[in-house]
C-alpha cells in the first residue's frame, strides 16, 4: 500500500523532472541567443539577474522556501552563463571565509572563486582583466580589511556593480564538548564586541579574551589548544572539527556582514537599485552639512554615511556615502549635479542592484 | 531592432522561470510526501539519486551539457533534501581538495562538508552518526590516506553507498608567469610520477623534485618561494593564487581518482552497480586462483583487485575486489556464496551505483 504510494510520487516526479530538463535548455538556448545578439559583449547582467531572482522569489508558492528557489534559480544562470565561459571571482583569502561564502552566493557555483593573498592583489587581478570581478567586505565584517577596501575604491577604476547581505551567526567552539576549563577566548575584536553580553553572563570573568586576525584564525587555534574557545561561524567550525559549546551568540540577533562586487561595467536600473559616492570635503564647521543640502534638497535618502581621513593629502575627509536609488533616476542626477558644485572631488563607485539573496 | 529581439528573449525566458518555478515547488512537495510515507526513515536514497541523474543525462536534448543538467538536478535534489535536513559529509581536510570537490560533486551544494584532520576521525564520526556520510580517496590520488582508507574499511561498519569518479589534471604553477630560473619542483609523489615524461622533457635535468605530502601543502610551499613551482590542480591554483605556466601537464590524458561514499544504510539495485567486498587468503601457491573460481564460474566481472598486506595478523593478505553488479543479482548471491566456502573472511563493503556524474 505505502509501497503504491511511494511509486506514485516517484513516477510524478519522473515526469516533473522532463519538464524541468526541457525548459532548463529552452532558458539556456535563449541565454546563448542573447548572447549572439551581444556578439562577444559582456554577457554578465546583474541588473538582470537580481530581476529574475526577484521575481521568482514573489511568485514563488512554496514549500521551498525563497531562499531555496533563488539559490537554485542562481545556479540556473550561473550554468548558462558558463556555456559561454565561468566568471572567475577574486576575494581576500583564505578560502572558507564569510567572502568566499557571499561570492559564491552571488555568482553560483560554476563561477570559479580564486582566493587571494592580500585584498589589493585581489583589486589588482580585476583592474588588469586577468580575472572578472572582486567580492570585498565593506560594513561589520569580522575578516578584516574593510578600510583597505574603502581605500582602494578611492582610486580604482573599478565599478561596484552588486551588493551580498550575510547574516552572520557567531557560535562559541572548542575541541571538546563542554565548557569546562576554558582558560581563554579567541575572536577577531569586532566578534568579542558583538558577543560581549553574552561572554560576561555565560563565561566566567577570569577567561581571557583574546582578539586575533580573523575569526577562522581563531578557531585555528583553538582546534590546536584543548583550554582555549573560539568564536566563529559554520564555516570555521567545520573547516577544523571544532564543537559548538552554544549557538548564535551574538547579542544583535540581525547581524549582518554587507560586501560588495566590483568589475569593469556599469548596471543599468532595475528599480530597487543603490547609489555609492566618495566626496571630499575640507575639515570646516558646517562643511559636511552644506555638502549634504544636495541630496535632501532632491529627496535622496542615504542607506550610510561613513566618514575617513583622506589618505590623498589633498582633502582632510573624505566621506563614503550610499543612497537609494538608480545614478541615472532624475533625482539623483539632480543631486549630483548639486554636489558637484559643492566640491571638486565626487567620484560614483556605482550604481547597482540591491542586494537579493 | 536588436533590443526588440533581446526583449523577445527575455520575456520568454521570464516565462520558462515561472514554469520552472513551479515545477520545483510540486517536486519539492512530492518529495515531502515521500518523507512523510517513509515517517522519518533514512531520506537520502543513492539509488534513486543514481537513477535520476543517469535518466536526465539519458533524456537531454540540450544545449545544456550533460555533465551541467546534472549538476542542476543533484542540487535541485540537495534543497528537496534539505527542506527536512541538510546532509552532513566528512573528509580529509584541508578545504580545497579534491576529495571536498567530490562531496560537493556527489551531495550537492546544500549539503554541508566538514573537514576533519584525519581519515579516521572522519570514519569515527559518522559511525558514531554524528554526521551522516564521510568521502575518502580510494584510487589513484594525490592526496594520500588511500592505504589507510583501505585499512579502515577492513574493520569499519560503514557501508560503501556509491562512488565518485573526478576527473584529475595536473598544472605547473608558480607565483611567476614565466619557467626561467626554477630551481625546484613541489608536488605529491604520485603526481611527480604521473608528470614524469612531461617534466624529462621541459624542464632542464637540473631543477630538483621534491615530493611533499599533498599537491595542495605544493602549492602553498611555491606560493612562498619565487624560484619554486608545484604541481597541483585547479583548486589549488586558485587557493594559491598561482599563475598556470602550463596546463594539463598529466602524461596519461584519462587520469582520474576514485573516491568512495561510506555510511551507515544498504542501497537497493539500480541496474548499473557494483559491489565491493574484501578476502582474507593465505600466502600459499594456487591460494589466490582457488578463492577467485566462484567469481569465473558465476560470470562475475572484476573491475578492481588490489592485495594488502593483513593488519590483523590473522590472515597473510586481504584482497579488494570490485565486481560489476549488485550483491542481490542472482549471479553474485551464488559467487559470494562460493568464495565463503574457500575462505573465513569475506566482508561485502557495499553494493551502490556506478558513478554518474
Amino acid at each position: 500500500m505505502s509501497e503504491e504510494l511511494l511509486k506514485q510520487h516517484r513516477d510524478a516526479i519522473d515526469n516533473i523532472d522532463v519538464e524541468i530538463l526541457n525548459l532548463l535548455n529552452q532558458r539556456a538556448q535563449h541565454a546563448r541567443d542573447i548572447g549572439e545578439i551581444k556578439g562577444g559583449g559582456i554577457i554578465y547582467r546583474p541588473e538582470r539577474e537580481a530581476q529574475v531572482l526577484r521575481r521568482v522569489k514573489d511568485l514563488n508558492p512554496g514549500p521551498l522556501p525563497g531562499e531555496s528557489v533563488a539559490r537554485l534559480f542562481r545556479e540556473v544562470m550561473s550554468e548558462c552563463l558558463a556555456l559561454e565561459k565561468p566568471l572567475s571571482i577574486a576575494y581576500l583569502g583564505p578560502e572558507g571565509t564569510f567572502t568566499q561564502l557571499a561570492a559564491l552566493k552571488h555568482f553560483g557555483h560554476a563561477a570559479r572563486t580564486v582566493a587571494c593573498g592580500s585584498i589589493d592583489e585581489a583589486f589588482r587581478l580585476v583592474e588588469s582583466r586577468a580575472l572578472d570581478y572582486v567580492v570585498a567586505p565593506v560594513e561589520n565584517s569580522t575578516e578584516g580589511a574593510i578600510g583597505r577596501t574603502l581605500d582602494l575604491m578611492v582610486s580604482s577604476p573599478l565599478k561596484i556593480c552588486g551588493e551580498v547581505v550575510l547574516r552572520i551567526h557567531h557560535h562559541l567552539l572548542r575541541k571538546e564538548g563542554s565548557m569546562d576549563g576554558i582558560r581563554r577566548v579567541y575572536a577577531h575584536a569586532q566578534a568579542l564586541a558583538q558577543c560581549h553580553e553574552w561572554l560576561n553572563k555565560n563565561l566566567p570573568a577570569n577567561v581571557e579574551r583574546v582578539s586575533v586576525a580573523s575569526n577562522a584564525e581563531a578557531a585555528r587555534l583553538a582546534a590546536e589548544e584543548t583550554d582555549c574557545a573560539a568564536i566563529a561561524g559554520q564555516a570555521a567550525a567545520e573547516r577544523y572539527c571544532l564543537l559548538k559549546l552554544a549557538e548564535n551568540i551574538e547579542d544583535e540577533p540581525n547581524n549582518t556582514t554587507r560586501f560588495l562586487v566590483l568589475g569593469n561595467q556599469d548596471v543599468g536600473p532595475t528599480g530597487q537599485d543603490k547609489t555609492s559616492i566618495i566626496v571630499a570635503a575640507p575639515n570646516r564647521p558646517g562643511a559636511v552639512h552644506y555638502l549634504l543640502e544636495p541630496l535632501a534638497a532632491n529627496g535622496v535618502s542615504m542607506t550610510k554615511f561613513e566618514s575617513r581621513p583622506s589618505r590623498a593629502g589633498l582633502w582632510d575627509y573624505v566621506f563614503f556615502i550610499d543612497m537609494e536609488g538608480h545614478a541615472q533616476d532624475a533625482h539623483l542626477v539632480q543631486a549630483l549635479a548639486g554636489l558637484r558644485e559643492r566640491t571638486a572631488f565626487v567620484k560614483v563607485l556605482g550604481a547597482y542592484p540591491q542586494a537579493v539573496l
